[in-house]
């Protein structure tokens, strides 16, 4: 399949608009939608709110009658089903389009494939993979959960050059700087819940909600796991607007007094089995998880190798080696037991640097 | 004093010029020369060698009689002195150039305002302190030998994301890419000495010697910190076309029959002071010490406050809370004792970052 410079002008706008509902879209992914004459856009929209019209509605209401014979742009394959509103597949359809472009094919069951059967069956000519590479990476959470049966998981760490997030006796505010703590909250924002340790909320008391003055955002489910249900005196995790979540053990009783939610899991050796907590996200529908926790967690983690992606702020100081690790218990004894990276990308926010890694 | 931005067009290229001798100038600083008629550049030249012709002569040999009433820029001020070459200044007035636009004054005791006052005394205007940062940036190691009475101290350092440079054990072959080691080369080859341990000896065994084919570049000093001489029998240090100088303790007695160069220094708790041995290498007429050594001398000079530069190597990887330290002994209890840096330069360097860092 090869695609004109013109088909990948429109797809890229289709990227661009659907990146426009990563706050609030979830726990459907994130749609744009475009249609064009040639060169000439008469039409585009994105989904904005699970239950809302998809993205294509959107544009085919903007663009009314000169959706005929138009190519729709679409980052993700139209719908086919009827679940809260109904087959997009049919509204193109219906709109007489000429051609519809789609970056991918959609895995949710209840799709997977069966738009783009609707659009053949309806003399539509349908092309898909267009930029499937960046549609991948706009929707890697909801496709995790669909493709994985697990979110993708995201571990926030801040630490000195020399790989220190605190001293010795805990006290690290702040080794970022302002504009770091502010950047964090963009990458709150896009997750379905945040995931911290029962250290950490012993230690920070945090309220883990997304503060952005004037940007609307779904405020991301808090999620802590604290298996003796140790922290419950520590408030501020379950005060603001957004829902708190506690995983802990089967044999410890959740209080029946506070607004917040409790489910028991079994543990093993006193600690979590990670892919079943991660397991029972994706079950609630979270697409994307941001972890903000200890070396303890962060690292197991990692060692459990459900760690999608790194996001380290480095300030440039050094800490000094009585500092607390990165990470604890990764259990690395040799060379080859590395956990080598990949950097995805690399800026500088305010004095601080700034690492996205990924898995080699 | 105002500039114009033909003044700073020809003073750039001044300051391009002087570092094409980065490698090969010491102990004299990089100095660059043009000599321009408005935007015509008749001439232009750069101090290549310690001995050889200075910058200004090589552009007044190659703009002739061009050069009467010309401008000259020259990245620090003309020399007063008979050196190894005659006087600087006299030539310029000799060629009866116009101006004399120069980046900064020489605060060698023999110019030191000098060349200035030869200048103007036969009557050319004398025009300082354009571009003067880039020109104390271009010099550091020379200024700050002469200024300051001790080398520039950069230490280059190489570890994992999680701030270690090796296992438990000591391995560590290879943390960052063959990218990241071949950039050291050109690192090594700015400096007048590299400077390591006797751990880093007797761990690795290395040459610390420059390997750039196809490049002109003085051989650095190899300076051994060796308290107790223990690490002789390790000869790559001595191999090579570089010399290498041991400094070791007033108790131990130098061997006789080798070719490398012996200096006792007295000892502080069987520790070296450094600030004595940075005095010692600055009277060698060492501008620049690049260091490559283990946690424990790294950190000492950290410790110290003598350290100019950190050029930090971070592989995209993580070695555990299990690995060694990147720096030891900096002797930070508390967050108000942190070594703050600034980032000067960030970029990657095959699969691994390279940052520059200085005192904040």
């Amino acid at each position: 399949m090869t695609f004109s410079a013109t088909d990948h002008l429109h797809m890229a706008r289709a990227l661009r608009l659907a990146e426009r509902a990563a706050y609030t879209t979830r726990p459907n992914p994130m749609v744009g939608c475009v249609i064009a004459h040639g060169e000439q856009v008469v039409g585009e929209g994105w989904h904005q709110r699970a239950g809302g019209p998809h993205a294509e509605i959107h544009a085919l209401r903007a663009a009314g009658e000169a959706a005929r014979g138009a190519t729709a742009y679409v980052t993700l394959e139209p719908c086919a089903h009827y679940g809260r509103t109904p087959p997009c597949a049919l509204a193109l359809i219906e709109a007489r389009v000429g051609r519809v472009v789609a970056a991918m094919r959609d895995p949710f069951p209840k799709v997977d494939g069966g738009g783009f059967t609707l659009l053949r069956d309806a003399g539509i000519e349908v092309a898909e993979g267009l930029m499937a590479t960046q549609a991948r990476e706009l929707n890697h959470g909801f496709l995790s959960r669909i493709e994985r049966g697990r979110p993708w998981l995201r571990v926030k760490l801040a630490a000195s050059l020399d790989g220190r997030t605190a001293m010795a006796d805990g006290s690290s505010k702040w080794i970022t700087g302002p504009a770091a703590r502010e950047d964090v909250q963009h990458w709150r924002a896009r997750a379905g819940a945040i995931l911290t340790g029962a250290g950490t909320v012993l230690a920070d008391d945090p309220q883990l909600t997304v503060r952005l003055s004037g940007v609307e955002a779904l405020p991301p489910l808090r999620v802590v796991l604290d298996a003796q249900l140790r922290t419950l005196s520590q408030r501020r995790v379950r005060e603001g607007d957004a829902a708190t979540l506690y995983l802990h053990g089967e044999g410890e009783r959740a209080p029946a007094d506070t607004d917040a939610q409790f489910q028991a899991l079994p543990l093993q050796d006193g600690r979590f089995d990670l892919p079943a907590v991660m397991a029972l996200l994706a079950e609630r529908e979270i697409n994307e998880v941001h972890t903000e926790a200890g070396a303890t967690l962060s690292g197991a983690l990692v060692r459990a190798g459900l760690v999608d992606e790194l996001l380290l702020y480095q300030a440039p100081t050094l800490l000094g080696e009585q500092g607390r690790p990165l990470l604890d218990g990764l259990g690395i004894a040799a060379m080859d037991q590395q956990r080598r990276l990949r950097v995805v990308e690399q800026r500088q926010v305010g004095d601080d640097l700034r690492l996205l890694l990924r898995p080699a």
